[in-house]
């Protein structure tokens, strides 16, 4: 029998388009913007935001948060310390697949732990950047967008950040912003700033 | 306690940039080439050559497979019945994602059951194609480019597709090739045509 076709390779499924020729193609630089916070701080609004305003400025950008991967992806996982742990585990993997293709990422998620945060880092590299969306929990709680804060208190919802679940702030993120004190469009201004010297 | 900030929105995450204004940006529609096909058929070889051709002709391009997935996002999972479903279901989830931000997603993976290729159809929707690259189990194990055909006839590898896990073959899939049959250039050359139809 005939063995016919494929050409010797090294490493068959090397990627013959690199990340250079993407970014070179796409015109900025990929990585992730990473945005943690407490639950109501305003990261998946802030995310969106951004994400509108980058794209009309021509870059490829995509945000990742709980409405896509917590539903489908991570449909399996809870609330529990080890799922919130395997959550933003493949947060970061598909994170860092995304940077791969040259897109510019954001993710929303609480991400409360500060070892997670920091393997996302070290598997992402050097296109990572730690975004603090820093409202205080009295702020988030006031807000309560979603009621979640109001069910955590009645002990509805378990494992509940910053009522019944730890909250590890960032030691030294990239940027932060008090959302309690700054009005969205300021924030939204200096995100956009940020972003464009970090990836532009 | 003054409540700054955020604007009210019925869902807070909603996007702003939907996949027609990124399939307008990108002057091509997305979805997901699936390749389906023994370990040694050319899924791989075939999706980076694809990927190069697609890239190439300014096709916002990307391939998701072992390399970038199984050792990431996936390196918890092995190769019994349940964890192959998984890994597919990650790997359709994921796709699917890429396929929201507006790229064509070229997938190699054996999946070997027709449920889980269902489920990806499903979940993908009308940008889903499924491509078998159907060489013959002689083919492949005549190939076996990375040794993993005689070490699974050894005994060294279980569940091995094909010779100790079964591989279902798709039924109508929207496009096959045989790659014991056809030379690499042709089935690429039929490849690229495919896709220019279907996603240009």
């Amino acid at each position: 029998m005939a063995v016919s076709g494929l050409p010797n390779q090294h490493r068959l499924t090397a990627h013959q388009v690199g990340a250079d020729a993407r970014q070179g193609r796409y015109g900025h630089r990929s990585g992730v913007l990473w945005f943690t916070g407490l639950s109501g701080a305003g990261k998946s609004t802030l995310a969106v935001g951004l994400e509108r305003r980058l794209f009309d400025k021509g870059m490829r950008v995509f945000v990742l948060d709980g409405d896509n991967l917590r539903h489908g992806l991570n449909g399996d996982l809870g609330f529990s310390d080890a799922d919130r742990q395997e959550n933003i585990r493949r947060v970061t993997e598909v994170a860092a697949a995304f940077a791969e293709a040259g897109r510019l990422v954001i993710t929303a998620f609480i991400s409360p732990f500060r070892a997670d945060r920091h393997a996302a880092r070290k598997v992402i590299g050097e296109g990572f950047h730690e975004v603090h969306i820093a409202a205080s929990l009295d702020v988030c709680e006031a807000r309560d967008p979603k009621g979640l804060y109001a069910r955590a208190r009645a002990g509805e919802i378990k494992d509940f950040t910053g009522v019944s679940s730890p909250y590890e702030a960032p030691e030294s993120p990239e940027i932060a912003l008090d959302t309690g004190a700054e009005n969205f469009e300021s924030s939204l201004d200096r995100l956009e700033a940020y972003a464009l010297k970090a990836f532009g």
